[in-house]
């Protein structure tokens, strides 16, 4: 699959140690119409700051990055490095630096190793080619265990176009949002401020709604690129090609997000929670994070344990409205919990039976209202500590 | 040591499973004054919301405790079962019912098992002595690995008087609090209004400031009787005497908090958690208690990493104002980070040699104020994994 206009290279850069492709370029054409999201986390990267400046524009060129630093809490020199790449990389391009943009991801508070990176860049730009989206999933794992891509067609003004997307996960995995970076691109045309507006929301829904650790990083970056070389005209606001633009991007963003969960740090099981009868979506959705960022919850869930009431304690801390005596609780289909207490019967054979699966759901009607949510999640085995205790070394 | 007119008693109950004490009560001589902290949460368990009710009146004679069942998520009956235990001790004890408080703690969800406690009641009240806080300690253990118990001696009015204290935590410790009871019992007289008073600000500093987990449990019981036989004339507010005690009781209190994060579940570490320079000492306490339940700070303390990048990470999602260009970062007096980025030098070789202690203490300057808080973590280990996975089987 191509999409019209962008070009793609991924190297060696040896940023942490050689071996592994770790520095990567996406490129359009012509300047794109660009939206993003960033960590809302307040010590932010020098290239979040950065690229946060930049896509104020509404239009980029490029975006570069790396794997195995995060450029964070690396102070004056950090955004000198950031600002140097860009710059290296746009003077290749032949295009202003101000429309480079930079992500960074891996290590907190080591410097950049310019000195490799500088001798990287004229390989990373001279090597980009139609085709090689599949490589920067690649090139920007961490801790991923397999890389991340999504792709969609549509139509829009009797032109096709394609929407594709790559994302990197793995652990610090929370709302607003994850040690996560996503850049996805369209040939689309798309209304700059529309742009923004559709992603944002797209982003809220995806991945805010995933969590693996409760941390959120210092790096997290999702950005959206679409240049128009299909040909068609800027889709607008409340039009059916809007609605239906918005629909495939939703798709791309939440595809990343499952896989996202299904690769966290030592993750066995993949879990949906849904949370209705809330008094408001939000509350709804404070609960459901609250279940999803439970380690009680987590540890059960690998331990296939049907234990309830940890899920229910957790909902009953997030700060959401509940009746304990309205309460309800599922694992897929298997009723656990009817008016607060113990469904009885045979719930908890039938129970752990669905615990065993890789995939399953757990709902909680909190018994006051009608507000829902959804979020996604995974358990916490040893594998996770191991990771992240052996992280650095 | 004798605490004048308290008796104690702990006997086999079998709540979950035969061979272990798990059934103890605690009783005055004469009514004594009480005051109690209770879980935030809004799933409470039965007995928490009775003896919420019970303290109201600001007296109580005994207080009955069971683990193995939390009689959390227990409906009607949970309740039911309360108000039974306690009127059958009171029976025996001859005292209103209203006057017998009742705390559970274990899982969550299942009825507690009547017929077996109601066959331990007499045996139970007929068990009572003076000397046996000890194996009130003992009984009220869950997952816990030691009995946790501090005494200390004050006096006022000329008279000598005891403060004594036992508690269990383990998991499911935040705060607000944690799956945790406490128990204190003082022969000081004191002034009702000023015990309430003097007992909710020393939780807030002690069991308010440590977290093994991030949940909160639906059973958090701290209570405190004071029942005057030692003599002296009430302790009153804003007196030398009111000093006195608060910083007896608040040492009680700290030496239980510390005790329960040494056995937190698979803890192997001991960490102090400082932060100093934020706006208000609330916003230092948010950034503590963020970097303190960090599951990535936490898992970095139990790997030995010396990774405080991801400890600046967890004071900037907190929410606490931070000014990146001024942090500081110290483990124990070796300071990692200055003006927000590595210190250079030795400083990471010097660092790991810290946490490689057993005890240690992070220091982190926020660089905005003069607001300070200190909490108490401990790290996260594949045993608390392996606890937690297995905790109902």
């Amino acid at each position: 699959m191509e999409i019209k206009g962008f070009t793609f290279s991924a190297v060696e850069a040896a940023v942490k140690k050689p071996g592994r492709i770790d520095f990567a370029l996406i490129c359009s054409d012509v300047p794109a119409a660009v939206a993003a999201v960033f960590t809302t986390n307040k010590v932010k990267a020098a290239p979040v700051l950065l690229s946060m400046e930049r896509v104020k524009s509404g239009y980029a060129r490029a975006v570069v990055v790396n794997s195995g630093n995060a450029n964070a809490c690396t102070g004056v020199q950090g955004m000198t490095d950031a600002l140097e790449t860009c710059r290296a990389v746009a003077g290749l391009l032949n295009c202003h630096e101000d429309s480079v943009l930079v992500a960074s991801t891996g290590v907190i508070g080591q410097p950049l190793p310019m000195e490799r990176l500088r001798k990287a860049i004229p390989g990373l730009v001279h090597n980009l080619s139609r085709g090689g989206l599949p490589e920067i999933a690649g090139a920007i794992m961490t801790t991923d265990t397999f890389p991340k891509m999504e792709t969609r067609v549509g139509k829009a003004g009797g032109k096709e176009y394609s929407i594709a997307g790559v994302a990197k996960g793995a652990g610090m995995i929370m709302p607003n949002m994850a040690t996560m970076l996503s850049f996805i691109i369209t040939d689309a045309a798309v209304d700059p401020l529309f742009l923004q507006d559709v992603f944002s929301r797209s982003v809220d829904i995806s991945f805010n709604c995933i969590s693996v650790d409760g941390d959120t990083s210092t790096n997290d970056t999702a950005l959206i690129m679409a240049n128009g070389l299909a040909g068609n005209p800027d889709i607008r606001p409340a039009t059916a090609e809007a609605e239906a633009f918005e629909m495939l991007l939703r798709d791309v963003l939440l595809g990343l997000a499952r896989q996202i969960i299904k690769d966290g740090e030592g993750a066995t099981k993949f879990v949906e929670i849904e949370v209705t009868g809330a008094v408001s979506d939000g509350d709804a959705k404070k609960a459901a994070m609250a279940i999803a960022n439970s380690l009680l919850v987590k540890t059960a869930f690998f331990g296939q344990d049907a234990n309830w009431g940890r899920i229910l304690a957790a909902a009953g801390y997030s700060g959401a409205e509940i009746d304990m005596n309205r309460t309800a609780l599922f694992f897929d289909d298997v009723q656990m919990v009817r008016d607060g207490i113990f469904a009885g019967g045979d719930a908890d054979a039938r129970g752990t039976e669905v615990l065993k699966k890789n995939e399953f759901s757990v709902t909680v009607d909190l018994g006051v209202g009608t507000g829902k949510a959804t979020v996604y999640t995974n358990d916490l085995s040893y594998d996770y500590v191991k990771i992240n205790a052996d992280y650095r070394t």
